[in-house]
């Protein structure tokens, strides 16, 4: 099917001009691209530059997941959310994933599937998060990061697939989690590979 | 479910100490928020101050849906996605669908169903994005933002279902459009308001 869609690419590709940093802060970096788009038009092109991510659902022999709920300031609230964490620069994302599992809830895992490929906020930001399903789990220490409070949770998927209908869960990794968790409990997720 | 979650927000909720103006770009505007964690550090927050979005799903009597294929510079490559505009100041999300609607295909829709809000990017944003549709359509002109190039094509929503599996699809709004539209059509969907 998208085949139909990249022959169209021509037409909207957009021509990279010249690059800059626009913003180093503490936490956020971000570049400005001046694009030629297709129909020649001049613009600029401000965006985030992430390092990816990694976003782990937990399946428990009794078809529980861990789901935790965090603070986050840039919208004043607290959400459901799958664990997932950043990649560190050049880092494998299932080797982040790992790490993550272990330093957010001090569990191991010992079968993990690829679901998939998320990318978040493309008008803004260049972040694609990768979707992993770790099984075979056995339990050890939580070592959060210094700073990091949050609380974790042991939930049944089925309670997880309501709210992901119901509006108690908003947050696109952990919705998009949900949804191919369904799937491939139902056996109609497509085997991938990074 | 969500209520024992809620249970445990003293013990994650930060406290806002500042905030100021992080940065003010041609398109992206940031805050930094200083916080004390609930654990008691002191903390940077930075985040993109978005005004909100609204994204619509078509759905035709003969199941059919409405798929854009736009460029997206952030990314470098180009992207399947439903139709969505960013709100403008103080605009009722709804409106904005209507209006986006026209604009980007030139459709008109008798018939909103609202689906439900999504947050794209809780660790350095405050956007949400909320999702509709649209049936009862009528088609008109197309009437694309200056400089806005790209493709739009009428495609059968089970193949919208298939690429929300394969990989093909990896947009987040397109991704939770198509598993909520899905639920939709099976009468799986809770019934909201905004």
């Amino acid at each position: 099917m998208r085949d139909e869609f990249i022959q169209h690419l021509p037409e909207i590709k957009e021509e990279l001009i010249a690059r800059e940093k626009a913003f180093d802060g503490n936490f956020l970096h971000l570049t400005r691209d001046t694009v030629k788009t297709a129909n020649g038009k001049i613009r600029s092109r401000e965006y985030i530059n992430h390092p990816g991510a990694a976003a782990i659902i937990y399946l428990f022999d009794d078809e529980t997941t861990l789901l935790e709920y965090q603070w986050r300031q840039p919208c004043e609230s607290a959400f459901l959310e799958f664990p997932a964490g950043k990649l560190d620069p050049n880092e494998d994302p299932l080797v982040c994933a790992k790490r993550e599992l272990k330093e957010e809830t001090g569990y191991s895992a010992t079968d993990w599937v690829y679901l998939g490929r998320i990318h978040n906020a493309i008008g803004y930001s260049d972040e694609k998060i990768e979707l992993y399903l770790a099984r075979g789990l056995t339990t050890g220490d939580q070592a959060l990061d210094d700073g990091e409070c949050l609380s974790v949770k042991r939930v049944p998927v089925k309670e997880v697939f309501e709210m992901a209908l119901n509006g108690e869960i908003t947050d696109v990794k952990t919705l998009i989690g949900a949804y191919w968790l369904e799937k491939w409990l139902k056996g109609e997720m497509p085997v991938k590979s990074l």
